[in-house]
């Protein structure tokens, strides 16, 4: 099983997967695209992958083809449901057991499609899948946050080509998290405000970083962007969980997203990325000790952070924390917005 | 000119390094093995570098070949040593102008050897050569903080293959360098003792995540590694600061370190990998507001991060902050281990 052992130096935890124990020679295989008939994410090798866990298909029942989104846990999952969370001191470490779960968002039966192929409508089924598996998973109070991304691209860490997004759920609130939840709530608690909705409305005012806005959504290059063409996709209304959204929201947001796709593969043809949707932690109250987040709808905005993996992470970022950036956000922006699609 | 840029949100600095402006296209270069004729770190092509800051060589003037390590600035910088500190408000954001130095240790003169194949006595020459920088940049006391490290091969973000570390001096202390100072502190002011040295006491008895033990230093695979066969090489004396190492400590250090690169060279067959030195901040008393750093001598204890980068980074370690490494660390040190030198 795997553990989650904390780093009290570095002050974080790692995820020690040991279910995967790899041994060096593991590390030396080149990665190469499945071919469609072995790949477990296309139509009629539904036998090739876990079962479903949800689906978005007309009729037929579960496992069947047919469908036009499908969720199946991860055959090599990082964390498992199975199990009871606990948490014990090893010396001067803690170690907590790996419970948690690790699911397959597969996007579109269609082996060839990328994410940016999908049409507006299928946007909206592979959000919709998103919304339900977070609707679904904060039922189960050990998990206390949804990590929902997306690896595009072996070198953003994508092993299988067929187009997918991942859904690991944590049975602690990530530290990236817990400090933007702090700055929003800190801010908030100064000025009753919300800090990303001033964030957003500076960076409109602005202009300079602004890639699109649409009327609900808008996409722009953040201030302090760590990576060249570092993106956010903002909701303009405020909203602090992705997973309440709903369906006519879906829909502006599969617009956006979309277009951020497509404006992104343009300029840095097709480029590996990764996504990130950044949430609120699940609201349900939870027996015991009071969540310190439980009052976070008015001060977190959900949103997401899409990275391209077109530099290396060297030393210098590895080992200090300060990212070097050799595209300022406004260039990045201006690139972005001069494509016409 | 670079400037450093403050992320309120996810509460870090991030070098904005306009100076090297790229384009979209600038992306799309595959990196390639610079040929010897070209190779600006090559004997007899000193005048395609920067003049050189420092070298070990027997004879001759500054600039000429026959040196055996030389130091030259980074003919691209991130930072710049010219200017004046300044930082101001810009919104909801701050910028820092981008004051520091980036320089070049070339660590032989041989365009075929790596690291790990220099000579126990051609190490010493690299650590000399390290220490007298960190010496002389710890005299401008603009540089709050002197990251030593190590980019080896294209995938950790090497861009010449000559063997070469670089020194990148900043004028703040590094976000992960500051949580580590905080964690020794607070341990030192309960307990009265260093808390890496009790780390160190804890991995000895355990045993099982020790590479190497030699009589001055060891070699381990921490608890919490990120990565797999990630290392950490201490001092077991009590030593704050790289830079006051005698003479004596460099040689010892230089026969462990290069037990370690072969070992690793061995076990992953020649791996990318990046190194970073750890150490305490300057402390050079400065004018003005009393450093809170200044008394790190007795809880702060330098040591030597090594990374193989034989995985990505991928979407759920970026957006959390959790990493997930596939390979125990007893594991690593076990296969470490098993190599007859």
């Amino acid at each position: 099983m795997s553990e989650l052992r904390w780093d009290p130096l570095k002050r974080h935890w790692v995820i020690i997967a040991a279910d995967r124990g790899r041994r060096p020679n593991d590390f030396f295989v080149e990665p190469k695209p499945t071919p469609m008939t072995s790949c477990p994410f296309c139509y009629g090798n539904e036998d090739k992958a876990p079962r479903e866990i949800f689906a978005i298909r007309p009729s037929g029942p579960p496992d069947s083809p047919n469908w036009r989104v499908r969720v199946i846990p991860n055959k090599y999952p990082v964390l498992r449901v199975e199990g009871e969370l606990k948490s014990r001191g090893h010396g001067l470490y803690d170690v907590m057991n790996g419970i948690g779960a690790h699911e397959i968002i597969i996007e579109t039966p269609d082996h060839e499609k990328g994410m940016a192929d999908l049409s507006v409508d299928e946007l909206v089924d592979v959000l919709t899948a998103y919304r339900a598996r977070l609707l679904d998973l904060r039922q189960d109070l050990r998990l206390r946050y949804m990590v929902l991304f997306k690896n595009y691209g072996v070198r953003a860490g994508a092993s299988l080509s067929h187009s997918h997004s991942q859904l690991i759920a944590v049975p602690l609130v990530p530290p990236m998290t817990v400090t933007e939840l702090h700055a929003c709530r800190e801010f908030f608690d100064v000025k009753g405000r919300c800090f990303m909705c001033d964030i957003i409305e500076f960076e409109l005012r602005a202009g300079e970083r602004i890639v699109r806005e649409f009327p609900d959504y808008v996409v722009l290059a953040p201030f302090a962007s760590c990576l060249p063409f570092e993106l956010r996709l903002y909701p303009r209304f405020h909203s602090h969980e992705f997973s309440l959204l709903e369906d006519g929201q879906l829909a502006g947001l599969a617009v956006a997203m979309k277009d951020m796709l497509l404006r992104l593969r343009e300029v840095l043809k097709n480029p590996a990325y990764n996504f990130i949707i950044h949430t609120a932690p699940s609201l349900l109250p939870r027996p015991g000790r009071p969540d310190f987040w439980s009052s976070i709808e008015y001060d977190f905005h959900w949103h997401i952070e899409l990275v391209p993996r077109i530099t290396e992470i060297a030393g210098f970022e590895w080992g200090s924390g300060f990212h070097i950036n050799s595209v300022p956000p406004e260039d990045a922006a201006a690139f972005l917005r001069g494509v016409s699609l």
